[in-house]
């Protein structure tokens, strides 16, 4: 079972490869290598199996071929342009997001060993005039470039899929909160920043009102659905190989409410809230109402409460037990 | 107001350029202009204004962009591989159905002067598992190449015009029936030439049962559509610039029976029952069950009954008046 996680740099890749050294099988066999790729070589993990890692920008075609030429039995396609980065730089944003994927589509094509491909899609995919609750059978109405690109990297990845190509899945993302780091250019990065940096003594500046309402998920449960969603059976998808992973609906106010009942009022007083009328045109345009019925049907899991959320962050990313 | 059809050496762009030559004028300003353009030079059309005939592959970026330079207020984008030969002729359905369209969006944003965009995506857009029937706001899940692709060229047009590169509109078109001329590569050719030829003495096959059942619109209807949809005013669209056509739901054997209103028994009895399996795996992942109503309120047309389609076909295509 080889396996390659193709945006290995990022902290869900990097998360994903040791849990995959921790555990050391997959879909029910041993797991006998892993390679990391990222634009510069990613950090590898310690693991019982041989972990490579190498640097390549998956724009260009010739570097996917060569990353795709050992036939890893499992493929992870996480690399992306986040959000608010392909809304400014249009052209880079569709070069990696929808021709990058269509590069790795094309390269497990062309090699014919017919992988599982895991794809990391994202919940910007929906948006616009569609009603709430959002229902697994609604429509993708993305009011982002990046939604957009990686709504038609879906559907690219559904017919590929449904040609015998490649067995893909694609797991929408919820937001993922907390994430570990530094902020970054995603739109979405202060909600997990107004978490982050409070929880380490560090001021943090919320762009929204208390009363924002959005769809969240840990890093914990992203990995570990990362790993269902390659191993679910191929049966299980059905016509449609896009889910929408479950999460959980909360209010900003109440999530940092939960963070004052996990730890204190520290972290809570360290919140600066400063509307930004720019960043919010964005992530307003995004929605927090939905059904994930398919998801958890399919097995996919969520955590309980942001409780859980504050929590693993804390277990995983600072090494605190609560 | 300069035109560009692409697409025009097929029934729909022909027709398209003679009621553009009837009218005279679009979007409330005469037409002053109109260039066809296909892969050969299409035939062109008796107007009060000069109209030009242009070969070019869309396929070839550098063509598209000769073709794009006259700054056309309104391009209609009509041209395709169809459903049949887009399934067994996967690459080809790719460079023309998606990065042909890909091509177009890309010459006129460079352009920068913002058309009206309009193009035909198709009812083989949807599929799958959504529950019937199919409202506004429910997903995209082709089971064809062809659809798959007109479903990622439809969000990137969403797109485009979300950043204000052109004003794009994206008409899904019901399957049409009657049209013109001769059976082609899709595999809805026989909904119309188990009509058509009939209706000219000749013997038909039909590869379904009769209780199969579909979403039609007749070539009258789509050609009064594709000019109402230049026409809506931009700000209608609201977020989504996607729309189902309002067709209506005909079971075949209803249909069958609709032409003997209109014809007779004679057309009717030239129609073989021919069960097609391999065919009725592409169409039976089809939809027929829709609720167009978005279509309807944005003011787009439908025929009455399947015997308006019939009376179309035998006034504007046989030159019979019934």
């Amino acid at each position: 079972m080889k396996v390659l996680i193709i945006g290995g740099s990022g902290f869900i890749g990097q998360k994903l490869a040791r849990a995959l050294a921790s555990r050391g099988h997959l879909r029910g066999q041993p797991v006998t290598g892993l390679t990391l790729a990222d634009l510069s070589a990613p950090a590898v993990v310690e693991a019982s199996f041989p972990v490579n890692s190498v640097a390549a920008n998956i724009t260009q075609r010739d570097l996917v071929d060569s990353l795709a030429a050992d036939r890893h039995d499992v493929i992870y396609h996480l690399a992306a342009i986040v959000s608010g980065q392909a809304e400014s730089e249009f052209d880079l944003g569709m070069n990696v997001n929808l021709y990058g994927s269509i590069n790795i589509y094309e390269a497990v094509r062309t090699l014919g060993h017919k992988p599982v491909l895991v794809f990391a899609s994202s919940i910007a995919t929906y948006g616009g005039e569609t009603p709430d609750p959002i229902e697994d059978w609604y429509n993708l109405n993305p009011q982002t470039s990046y939604g957009a690109q990686k709504a038609a990297s879906e559907l690219l990845l559904n017919d590929y899929s449904r040609k015998g190509f490649f067995d893909g899945r694609a797991l929408r993302l919820p937001t993922i909160s907390i994430r570990p780091g530094k902020p970054n250019k995603a739109a979405s990065s202060f909600m997990s920043s107004i978490f982050r940096e409070p929880l380490q003594g560090q001021e943090a500046v919320c762009p929204v009102s208390p009363d924002y309402v959005h769809f969240f998920l840990s890093p914990r449960r992203v990995v570990e659905n990362l790993i269902i969603g390659a191993e679910i059976p191929v049966e299980s998808w059905g016509r449609n190989r896009s889910v929408l992973l479950p999460g959980r609906t909360h209010r900003i106010g109440d999530m940092v409410e939960a963070m004052r009942r996990v730890a204190g009022d520290g972290p809570v007083d360290r919140i600066r809230w400063e509307p930004d009328a720019e960043l919010q045109k964005i992530v307003l345009g995004w929605r927090g109402l939905f059904n994930p019925a398919r998801g958890l049907k399919l097995g996919f899991v969520r955590d309980k409460n942001f409780e859980d959320n504050v929590r693993y962050f804390l277990e995983d990313d600072l090494n605190t037990a609560v």
